[in-house]
């Protein structure tokens, strides 16, 4: 599992933690590149607008302009990413765990 | 379940939903106050600085002061709040689902 805050401790920190959840905010600036790593699903909340070149698994790249304050879901994904515009990139990933009921193997009972 | 899209419609509004999330963006006024109504397990990111008074299911009641760009989890809870200060509340939550796993009582798989 190649964990961003492992590939890239000078961009990702962790900042809440529990069973459910890891809370990982991602901050960079212009010209700057991440290592391959990997996303469990997530929700991706931007706190800055950004221009970025996204390198998936298989090499392929999709460049990507978003604007702050917007909410986007990530299907688990290995990736790397570029900062190719002229703003800092500022993100919060929202990452899922399973759930504790699944991580044993138990119903949760009625619902 | 009050479900706060229905209990105050006028300031949360559903900005994504999945079969694992649902994210809510919530906006106010100073002065304006919700109804009671549920939260599940949430991740709460604000953003703009705000201060509330919060009134928990049992009456208790609770002013903080929160500051934008601030992460914090929040356990399933029932309660209502009004916007006391002199600054909009700006917040998006991220609802947790029980996983498809857990819903249908199956386990996940070695993990």
């Amino acid at each position: 599992m190649a964990d961003p805050t492992i590939t890239d401790p000078d961009k990702y920190r962790v900042i809440l933690e529990n069973e459910r959840v890891r809370v990982l905010e991602y901050r960079d600036a212009p010209g700057q590149r991440t290592s391959p790593h990997e996303h469990p699903d997530s929700v991706m909340i931007t706190l800055s607008d950004f221009r970025r070149r996204l390198i998936g698994a298989d090499g392929q790249t999709r460049d990507v302009d978003i604007p702050a304050v917007e909410v986007r879901w990530l299907d688990a994904q290995t990736h790397s990413g570029e900062n190719i515009g002229e703003t800092q990139t500022h993100v919060v990933f929202v990452e899922l765990k399973q759930s504790a009921a699944a991580d044993h193997g138990e119903s949760p009972g009625p619902s």
